[in-house]
């Protein structure tokens, strides 16, 4: 790729949050791995999604008539924020099951929502629709401008923690982790760099595998951000790269997500959790290093949490 | 009081953890107010008590038999790790009703649990039993190095952020607040500090209304952390300054916490909440200030709340 997420970052640096890396003594007493945690619940609109929307929409020209995607919910977000930053209006198709505190959140940076049935094709159809009407598509992952926008959360984490060893992050669609890959490959290649799946929705893990894309996917999984099917550009990637994936279960996903809330005192939405489940499930591997972890999100409905105490 | 919180400051500002100050767009947006939020969620032991037991501790001799009190939960866990520190033992009565996860805290920390009856009398006796021991007893507000530690907060607050109108911070026992008003009557009197209280355990906003300490006090909150009735040196500190306190309902409370835990992406207790609550409640007040709030920690007990997910 000719867009690297070097070129990314000296693009969006004054429009992104530079997320702090966290670390904790009594995580690391309690797990018995080093861990620093970069946290991007704290990015703007709580994911790290607005770093390639950023990008991407920085890339559009003036006269740009609007943008869509679809989305589960934070890449919606994200794009209605950084549309809104440049003057654009942003079109968000999103599943009628979709989180309905990402469905406010895209409202509540000026995107207009279309609810389409909670499926791939409904999604595309919906998308299509949009296109049509002669918006520009904004594709959550499987686009060289998000990849390279999200690749700049690795930069600034080997930037804030120059000794890390291992660098993992969860993969849905794979823009993240594919950016992270290109990222640590160009500055720190010594790095090694880990997806982390739920086991209810592991195409990445299969496909990296089987050395082929797997079509069959019927993800079942509470990481509502990591159900999309790795993309073509984000596998390719990968899977040049050699990278492996973690799977989890639903049970480390929660207990996971339990560990941050408590010790980190941070709300990291289930996605968010997976790869530190996956540390947690595969330690021996990650023993005597310096792991790096990407927190990617916390949007989730605490309101409906805390009616519960 | 000779001992003021900048001579604390001096003496712990190594042990601590010199905490955030942050800040939402969102919400500032969302609620008309400027906020800045001290995170003390995030220091050592999980809030602002390893202040003052780190100050209290360090003013003990070297051969200090070991250290004991009575708390819900916070003070004990921040004076066992306190302790600790030193090499010194700690033992901590605590109700029988306390929030499972702060007696797991106090013990992680290396201090020892007495449960007693949930009321004073039993509390007091517990405590009475350790010291009669030969323990030197620490209580958690009412003493003058608790005060001046907890004052800290206010003093790196005032340094992070020079360009404060507010400080509005939870009272309990007071010895937060009354070390805060000591703090910022020093360096910063031209700030106002105003105290939070649940309107369910309202013993400090009744005792500075009626110009005299009350005694009656059946505290009936969720802020488990703001039960105790107000301290002497406490409320002598606070009626001297002027403070006002503003009382909360429970629906505020939990409200309060949902935007915090929404919009700066924190975890933070029932008690830390209170002062958000308490600028929300009386919006007028604070409309066109730089208003502080401390968020005074985050101990609860998350994987319940998880498990409903």
């Amino acid at each position: 790729m000719d867009i690297t997420p070097s070129v990314a970052l000296a693009e969006i640096a004054g429009r992104i949050r530079r997320t702090p890396v966290m670390t904790s003594e009594s995580l690391n007493r309690l797990t018995g791995i080093d861990f620093l945690f970069k946290c991007e619940q704290l990015q703007k609109t709580g994911s790290f999604k607005f770093r390639g929307a950023s990008f991407a929409v920085s890339q559009l020209p003036d006269d740009c008539p609007g943008v869509a995607t679809h989305s589960s919910g934070n890449h919606g977000a994200a794009l209605a924020a950084a549309a809104a930053a440049r003057g654009f209006s942003a079109d968000v198709v999103m599943p009628e099951n979709a989180v309905a505190s990402k469905v406010e959140a895209v409202r509540a940076y000026g995107g207009t929502v279309h609810f389409c049935a909670p499926n791939q094709a409904s999604r595309e159809a919906g998308l299509q629709a949009l296109i049509d009407q002669g918006k520009t598509a904004i594709p959550p992952y499987d686009h060289e401008h998000i990849i390279a926008g999200q690749g700049t959360v690795a930069l600034e984490f080997l930037a804030q923690a120059s000794d890390l060893d291992d660098i993992v992050a969860p993969i849905g669609g794979g823009g993240l982790l594919s950016g992270i890959t290109l990222a640590a490959a160009r500055v720190a290649p010594h790095v090694r760099v880990t997806g982390a799946e739920p086991a209810g929705a592991d195409d990445a893990a299969r496909s990296l595998a089987d050395g082929e894309r797997v079509s069959d996917h019927d993800p079942q999984t509470i990481a509502d951000g990591l159900r999309a099917l790795i993309g073509t550009r984000n596998f390719a990637v990968l899977s040049a790269h050699g990278i492996a994936v973690i799977t989890v279960s639903e049970a480390q996903i929660i207990e996971a997500m339990t560990l941050a809330w408590r010790h980190l005192k941070q709300v990291i939405e289930p996605s968010g959790a997976v790869p530190l489940a996956a540390v947690l499930a595969e330690r021996e591997r990650f023993t005597g290093r310096r792991v790096g972890v990407v927190l990617s999100g916390g949007n989730l409905e605490v309101g409906a949490l805390l009616r519960h105490l």
